[in-house]
């Protein structure tokens, strides 16, 4: 669930400009804001039902354009490797190495993580 | 203009399947295949003008869609900072440092690359 709250903010940071104004803003008060969708009903003036249709549709949106362009699936996979790369580092300097050799090793080994990315 | 054509590429490799199928096509052969626009003609049974209106069309749209998202932008400054962590690690590995400590200190400056990055 939390995922899943993670994941459409994600879709609405990368495509969100896409919306109409309408359904940006009500995604903006339900996603960013918290607001349920009676609060965005008495902000906004739309009845519950239209603002739960605006969102429901808005929300399409966004997996129709992500089911096109795949950039979220991109950027989640480059930062996956990017953090792999981050805790290789870590391990590193928490690390006592024997050798500068050993400490070689191992940056190779993050050298070939990059190249998987680029 | 070398730049611009790796441009145009990079805006089309994210958003060309927001495109329709005829500016696709078109763009596709214009840029991956490098045809010329008579050859395009030829090829698709539209004239030599209306090919030219479409790439055109086609270009607009991608740079609306990057004005919007700016997810190129994005990708961009991302790669930069891999680029650069990548050159940080081959100075490391070509260089011969006197002790773990240096090594040491040039990996934490590696790590704060990162977190700009995340």
């Amino acid at each position: 669930m939390k995922d899943d709250i993670v994941y459409k903010s994600l879709l609405y940071d990368f495509y969100g400009e896409l919306l109409t104004k309408k359904q940006n803003s009500i995604i903006d008060l339900y996603y960013n804001h918290d607001l349920t969708l009676s609060e965005i009903s008495e902000n906004t003036d739309i009845s519950r039902q239209g603002v739960y249709d605006t969102l429901k549709r808005a929300e399409n949106a966004l997996e129709r354009y992500e089911k096109k362009l795949k950039l979220v699936e991109r950027y989640n996979k480059h930062n996956k490797l990017i953090v792999e790369i981050d805790l290789k580092l870590e391990k590193i300097l928490n690390s006592n190495p024997d050798s500068i050799e050993e400490l070689r090793n191992k940056l190779i080994d993050i050298k070939n993580i990059i190249s998987e990315i680029m």
